[in-house]
């Protein structure tokens, strides 16, 4: 993680890197998207160290995109389970994923395919107000409205 | 970053990550597309250790997301402009700008403001097939039909 000790007050990256800002994190994520919520199912998907994991679960928690929630009392174990902010980071895997896909060539990289058309799956980030493609169109960063 | 010890073979997520898979790497980026291009620029704009920073541009550069140009002969001084692959980095930063501005309430955070309209964007990610917010659908991950 890092601290926000760069000159970009309010800036939402760096914000959000606060909470997820490490690979790990990120694979955490993945995985739980993908329907693992038990210690053990992180640590042997992942090949993470028990102590990393440890840190990296409870700092998720701490930032609100997982929850924990007991399975087991005797004896006493939790599981993680995405919260709504962590359900809502599904689309900036997919599209670092889709990064890698257009991306990095030489690697055979599996595909996002929708269940229902059966088609490859192509991510694309736009604004929803334009309809354009994010980067398309000249932008700047502003504080909002209700902050004047 | 992060080796490919997990048991998701060909995942693009921990692709991606392989580049870019640190807070470090993602602010360096974001930095470029504000238009920095020189090591003291990010240096300062980053508060981060001079040593820290030569790592990361050099994993940027090696990843192929940042290309060394010079700019001075006398003395020798380079700088570092972003590829094709950096420049389409930009829609995964402003993913996690805005999963930030959505999320970690309590915090004033900028904006992004389209130039033309003046109005907020709001950054969406969808499958441009199916038009659908990605997440929306149900999906699953499959090998590129060539690769069978």
């Amino acid at each position: 993680m890092i601290e926000e000790n760069n000159s970009m007050p309010g800036c939402p990256v760096a914000r959000g890197l606060e909470s997820v800002g490490d690979a790990w994190s990120m694979l955490i994520l993945r995985d739980a998207h993908a329907g693992m919520a038990r210690f053990d199912q992180f640590r042997k998907n992942l090949g993470i160290a028990p102590t990393m994991l440890t840190k990296r679960l409870a700092a998720l928690t701490d930032a609100g995109l997982l929850e924990k929630r007991s399975y087991s009392e005797r004896p006493p174990r939790d599981e993680y389970v995405l919260t709504d902010a962590g359900r809502d980071f599904l689309p900036v895997l997919m599209m670092i994923g889709a990064w890698a896909q257009r991306n990095c060539s030489g690697d055979r990289l599996a595909r996002y395919i929708d269940d229902e058309t059966g088609q490859e799956i192509q991510p694309m980030a736009i604004d929803a107000v334009t309809g354009a493609q994010l980067g398309s169109r000249p932008m700047h960063m502003g504080l909002p409205p209700e902050a004047s």
